[in-house]
Formats: structure tokens, C-alpha cells, sequence
């Protein structure tokens, strides 16, 4: 305590010189301040260096101090934060493509490129009024079990095969969900098994959970089980993440013949496969088939299920579960990611999805998509004749268009703002090198006749590109 | 596609055989299977494994394929999912006490440790009005920014001197905003130093992020800068994590000396300082010396705020700042981690911080902090009065209990425990070796009565232990 007292003392003596006085006026040395303070020259030097990080005083090596020549810069003025630099190091990679991914489109754009549901398609008033019930219950706003609640939990496990709710943890979104799942069932410099191509907020997490990420080919019947065995065999790897219904963003969907191999393969290897189910509520065609974790014994299928997608950007909700010590460590790593998710958004959550409003959004939802669907690929095969008609997505938001060779997607993407008409270029959407340029189009963010409208805009784009 | 065409025949082939067949009747070899269906045997023996991975099957090597013994377990039956320890790897360390902090009190349990405020203290009816108004509101449903409401990241800014709404990012609460800052800021094996104790989730954060955690000694006037200094420069460490204003757990706040000392060599060592101000709003005694960043020119200081502490558990919302890169790197992770927070909780915590409720909130809250605070120190002098009474813990929702030499804290946390009181234990809250044995006592989550009962039990069971 002594020592703070000296110092508080020499600062105190020091704004005192400082007060009034012309910029360049010497202040007192260390010696005079040690002398006149009893203070050690250690207290002494740094009270001057505190004054003179506010920008009170310099200091002049050998020199001693003086009133600094303006004061300090005010808030308004450019600060120097160039130091910042060195201690940030290298920048991580592959986040420019996430802030493209969730930029708001200028009003008036055509959005053909969006992850979320249009408004129109969005069951609000439902929403609304479950949250407005939840938050007028004094107890949704206490702390519940960190793993969430046991009746929402319980709701995710019923669709997920073996998996109980204590599998579950309940997370503010899937994203969140994935970040956690590749910190948690991997160590960085591990590798991850990736559809190619596959989701790009995937890629960006496992990237920045210091993952290498390895591409295995995926087609129109989903990935193809020979390569991913190779893949496995090959890496070592011991994490194959997947969409294996209405993958984001090429659609496919893992064909029946192709289940039970993929499962094979993963078992053999001793490894994990991450199903992010991202899709479930968005069947456009009929029922979908079952999750993978549906046929799953062995406890090797980690478990992802959102609600975000099929409700509202603000029902940030998702479930991740996982048996045995996996999903042990995946609630212990949720925890420290952060704590629990807000109460009122779970009860509202449960409420919403075991009320009659539910399935009849559901099927209205099924409806409107499969409506925009036809008309974004009729759109494409009337104003896109020349290109290969994308393949018909049974499901989910997007249609993956591919562009003849040598088109630059990029470039395009650019090309069709300008024209504005919002969509996304592939190439982020690979680990590796694409093996064609393509589009995603998402046909549920605009009624059928804007997506003629952008598809229009875009074909013009194209052409004049 | 052809080879799934043949790998779907092969497995119709064999479903067919396998149906209603005695346990043990051989299947057709591959051989046979090769010819048959005009497959490779990769194919024919990637059909084999897969419904032998769905329990339907045994293969012997060398003898063929066999109907299993016997069906594939029920859901019900414990699989065998010891495998997952090698895909796993290493446990990683810390998540235990974390695990203990947040569990939920046994009902009629006295708790003398919480982070969160009683219910009683709670503005649990502002708050449910204003949520019940924004989750009416079809808007807050959609998406925004993905920093967070621009309205909301300005009211955070307005006490945080030199920042800027800009310079914000809106987060599910304060861990979260830990978490991401670790990782953001620092690189797996970088070293980041903290006071010693501090704040365990913070502590826990870092390891995940695979930071070295350095311990910096506090005292009652918070941290030394004599030892910031020395192991800023010992260790080349470019963040600080600090909680300058009632530190959690001893309660200690930065001294006004020390406040420039710290910041001088945390800008003379290029490194940032992350201000967990945590408990701005738990003032007891008189209102609370500005943050750190309101001194802070040079963009050294990361600022961190929470909304949680002060309102409900359930409001999990928190921002986090920082100027320049850093600022951009922080933003850049949050997307990463979790896109961005549920509209209608920003919009309803911007209405309930901008209303009348909150000024009176937190007058009212004062009080009772201040009633508890006294009660609970009063109760420490009375049963316990061997031991040292604590320093008094100017704000905030704990104080802390130094135990004599040679106890036992955490048995001494077991005793209560079956006293049924909830305390918990210091050694948790140190990065090395603790200086003695403590116990951190919270007086905000229990009413005077039940304080005074709480800490007579914890007499007794250090009496008795």
C-alpha cells in the first residue's frame, strides 16, 4: 500500500505542474520527485509513464520530462492503433465469405441469396405470441439447467433414433452448435472430412477451430461413400461433418443405397459423423427419409437440429446431441461457450412447436417453397436456356446452378448487384478447388415473380458480363 | 451412379436372404454376389459391411457372411461406445468447476454462491413487458446486423469513453463474449495473464482456447502493476484479462493510483487489456469510478459489459468492444460463433434499458445489495470470529472468506453441503497455488434471514468438519 500511496502522491504533485502550464515547461526529475516523496525512482518512473500514456507530459530520454506540446487527442481524433498489428498477428481466413453470407440486402434487391425464409413465409404471429406468453412467466426467466430444458430437449430426441434427451444440449442457433462441435470433438491441427461441396459456415468454423479441412465429393446422391472411405483411410481423420438431406448448398440428398455404406465406412474408421440436419422442416416433395442418427447403434452420429431455418432468424434454437463421453464433452464445451440459452426463447420455443400452429405451418411452409421452387427453375430454363437446368433440390432453400466453363463466379455475383439481384457465387462453398463454377440460388427469400424478375436480371447479367 | 445401383441391389439381395432366416444360415459369398449382380467386390463387400454395421449380419474373415445371433439392440439396451475414447483424445481441463458453478441448487438448499441475483431482485415484470412488446413485433423477428441493433451497441458505448456504437458487438451474454475475445485475440499457446483469483468461466475460457494462464497477485486495491510489469515482460504476454471494478471473487477494486499505472504498462508492453466490467450496475456504496476504456487513448482496452448480472438470467445479453483491428477481429469471431443474438431479446433489453424501470431497478437493487451485504458480514463477525473478518466488498455479490491455514475448502464445501448451504470453495479461482484457503460467500441470492442461517450452519460445519 505504501508504494500507491507515494505514487498517487508524484501524480498528484505532477497534474499539479501540469495545470496551466505552457506546453514544454520541464517538470520535475525523478530525483527532485524520489527526494520530495520519499518514493522509490521505481514508483517515481512509473507515475510519469502513467501521465504520460494519458498524453499529459513527454518524456525525453536523458532529458527529463516536459509538458506535452497539445493535450490529449480527443475522442473524435484518428487514434494511432498501429501497435495493434503486432499483437494481433496473422489474421484468421475465411471470414469475409460469413460477412457476404449474412450482409443485409440493400432495400429494393432482388434476394436470391438468403439462408433464412422470407417474412411472409415466417409463422411471426405464432412466435409472437408463445414469446409474449413466455416472458410474462416470472419463472422462464430463471436459470434452468445449462444443458437447457428437459421437455425441449426431449422434443428434439424424439425424431433422433436412439438419443435421449439428456443426450441433448440446447444451443442459441446452429452455427453456435457447430462451433462448439469442432472444438469439442477435435483438437486443432485434427482433420475434418467435408462434403465438397458443403456449407460455408461450416468450413469457417472448423477452420477457425484450427481443423484442416479435406473435401470429399459429393453428387446428386449426396457424398460418395468409396471416396470417403479413402478419405478416412488416407487423413486419419476421426470427423466427417455432413448434410445428408437437401445439403446447402447443391441440394442433393443421401440416397438410400448410400446410408447405411456411409455409416459403415464412419464405423469402421472409429469415427464421428456430424449430421447437421438442417433441412428436416423444409421437405418440399414429400416426407423426407429419417436421419442418419435413426440407424445408428454405435454411437457414432453427433446430431444437429435447428429451428431457425424453418421458423425466424430470431428463433435463434437449436439442439446438438451426442451419446457416451462424446456428448459429455460437447455439453461441457457448450457451457463454456456460453452458459445456457435465455429462458423465454426455450419455453416459447416448446410451446411454439407442440401447438397446432406448428404442423400447419409446416405445411403451409411445404407449400409456399415447393411453389417458389417451380418458379425459380422455370425461371432458370426460360431466361438460362443454354445452361444445364439445375438439378430439382427435393427440399431446403437453394438451387445450385452451374455456370459454363470459365464464367468467374465472383465476377458475376458483382455483375448482378449491380444489377440488384443478390446471389452468391460457389467458390466459397469449397475446401479445395471447385470443379465448376456455379450460382446458389435460394428460391424461398422472394415470391415467384421477383425470382422471374432475378433470374431475368441475372441471364442479362450473364450474357452482357 | 452405377455402382450405387449395384450396391442397392446387393443390400436388396441380402435383406431378402436375411428375412426371417435362423441366426447363423450363411449368406452368398461375395463371389456370388460379384457374378450375380454384376458388381465389383468393393462394391458387394462395402453392401456386407454396411448391414453388418446395422447388426443384421456377422462376417467371420475367411468363412462368409452368417444371419446374426440375434436382432440389433433396442434403443433401450447400452451400446458399446467405448471407441469414442480414442476419437476423442484427451479430456480437457477446467470444465468440472464450471460445471459446479452453474448447477441448480437442491429446493430448500440455502445458496451462498450465485452469479445471478435473487429472483426476488429481479425486474421480472419490466422486463416481461418488454419482451412481451418486442415479440409482438414482427420486425424483431427478422434478421439484423450481425454486430447487434445499432440503437443497442450506441447505449453501450455511451460509458465506455472513447468507443463507439461501431466499435460494439451485441452477445448471448458475457461468456460468450470471454470465450470469443479469447480466441480472437490470442493464438492456441499464447499467454494471457489475470489477476490472481479471478473469475473461474474466465479462467476455463482461456484453457479451451488453449491459452497459458499466467497469474498476476491482486490485493485489496486490485491488481499490482509492479507484478503486471514484471510479468508482462517475464512472459511477452499481450493480453491482460481483468475485472478492475469488484472483482470477482474477492471484490477488490482497482485503486484510482493504480488505474494509470496499469494501463501505462499494459501500452508500454503493446498488449490489450480486456475489462470485464461486469459488475457496473452492483455498486453498493456510492456510484462506481468509470471504466478503465475511459481512460484509454491508445485502443489498449477490450470492454466487455453484461446485462445478465444485473436483470435475470434469462436476458443473455452482453456487448463486447474494442477499436481498430481488434474491434474487426472480435466482430469477425462473434459471426463464427453464433451469427448474432435473437431480435427480440436486443429490442426488448433496449426498451427496458431505456425506460423509467431501469434507473429505479437499479436504485432499489442498491439498496437491497446493500442490506444483504451488511447482513452477511454481520453474520461472518457473529459465527465466525476466529477468522479474519472480510474486507468489505464495496459492490458486486460476494464476499470473501479467508479460512484459517490448513482448511480444507473444498471438504469444507462437502460439509455445508450436507448442512444444506451452498458455498463454494476459493482453489477453483486461482491459476496456481492459492495463498490460503478462501471461501466466496454471495450475499445477493438469499434474503437477510436466510444469510444469517447460512453462514451459522458454516460455523458449525467448520466447527464439526
Amino acid at each position: 500500500m505504501n508504494d500507491d500511496n507515494a505514487a498517487e502522491r508524484v501524480i498528484q504533485d505532477l497534474r499539479a505542474a501540469l495545470t496551466g502550464a505552457p506546453p514544454g515547461t520541464r517538470l520535475p526529475t525523478v530525483r527532485e520527485l524520489t527526494a520530495r516523496h520519499q518514493a522509490s525512482p521505481i514508483t517515481v518512473t512509473r507515475a510519469i509513464r502513467a501521465l504520460a500514456a494519458e498524453g499529459l507530459l513527454d518524456t525525453q530520454p536523458g532529458r527529463g520530462s516536459f509538458v506535452a506540446a497539445r493535450p490529449a487527442p480527443p475522442a473524435s481524433a484518428a487514434p494511432d492503433l498501429s501497435w495493434q498489428s503486432i499483437a494481433l498477428g496473422p489474421r484468421p481466413p475465411g471470414e469475409d465469405s460469413m460477412q457476404a453470407l449474412l450482409a443485409i440486402p440493400r432495400p429494393g434487391a432482388i434476394p436470391l441469396s438468403s439462408g433464412y425464409l422470407d417474412p411472409d413465409l415466417q409463422p411471426a404471429s405464432a412466435l409472437g405470441a408463445a414469446l409474449a406468453r413466455a416472458a410474462r412467466h416470472p419463472a422462464s426467466w430463471q436459470r434452468g439447467p445449462v444443458e437447457g430444458r428437459e421437455d425441449l430437449r426431449a422434443w428434439f430426441a424424439r425424431g433422433a433414433g436412439p438419443m435421449r434427451a439428456e443426450d441433448f444440449v440446447i444451443c442459441p442457433g446452429g452455427q453456435s452448435a457447430l462451433a462448439t462441435a469442432f472444438r469439442a470433438l477435435a483438437a486443432p491441427g485434427d482433420t475434418v472430412l467435408v462434403e465438397s461441396p458443403t456449407y460455408l459456415g461450416a468450413l469457417a468454423a472448423a477452420r477457425a477451430a484450427g481443423l484442416r479441412v479435406v473435401p470429399v465429393p459429393a453428387d446428386v446422391d449426396g457424398v460418395r461413400p468409396d471416396l470417403l472411405a479413402a478419405a478416412l483411410h488416407r487423413t486419419g481423420a476421426r470427423l466427417f461433418y455432413c448434410q445428408p438431406l437437401f445439403a446447402n448448398p447443391h441440394g442433393a440428398t443421401l440416397s438410400p443405397a448410400r446410408r447405411p455404406e456411409v455409416l459403415a465406412e464412419v464405423t469402421a474408421a472409429g469415427a464421428f459423423l456430424l449430421e447437421d440436419d438442417y433441412a428436416r422442416d423444409l421437405a418440399v416433395d414429400g416426407d423426407p427419409p429419417p436421419p442418419l442418427v435413426a440407424n445408428d447403434p454405435g454411437g457414432h452420429v453427433v446430431y444437429l437440429r435447428s429451428l431457425t431455418k424453418s421458423a425466424a432468424p430470431g428463433l435463434r434454437v437449436a439442439a446438438i446431441g451426442a451419446r457416451g463421453p462424446a456428448g459429455a464433452r460437447l455439453r461441457a464445451a457448450r457451457v463454456l461457450d456460453d452458459f445456457f440459452v435465455a429462458g423465454p426463447l426455450q419455453q416459447a420455443t416448446l410451446d411454439f412447436v407442440t401447438s397446432p400452429a406448428w404442423p400447419r405451418h409446416l405445411r403451409s411452409l411445404r407449400t409456399a417453397l415447393r411453389t417458389r421452387r417451380d418458379a425459380l427453375l422455370d425461371a432458370v430454363r426460360r431466361h438460362l436456356p443454354a445452361l444445364d437446368p439445375p438439378a430439382v433440390p427435393r427440399g431446403g432453400l437453394h438451387a445450385w446452378l452451374r455456370l459454363p466453363e470459365g464464367t468467374d463466379d465472383v465476377a458475376l455475383t458483382t455483375a448482378a448487384a449491380a444489377r440488384n439481384v443478390v446471389v452468391f457465387p460457389g467458390r466459397p462453398w469449397y475446401a479445395a478447388e471447385p470443379d465448376a463454377p456455379h450460382l446458389r440460388l435460394t428460391f424461398a427469400a422472394a415470391p415467384p415473380p421477383l425470382l422471374e424478375e432475378g433470374v431475368h436480371r441475372l441471364a442479362q447479367a450473364l450474357r452482357d458480363g
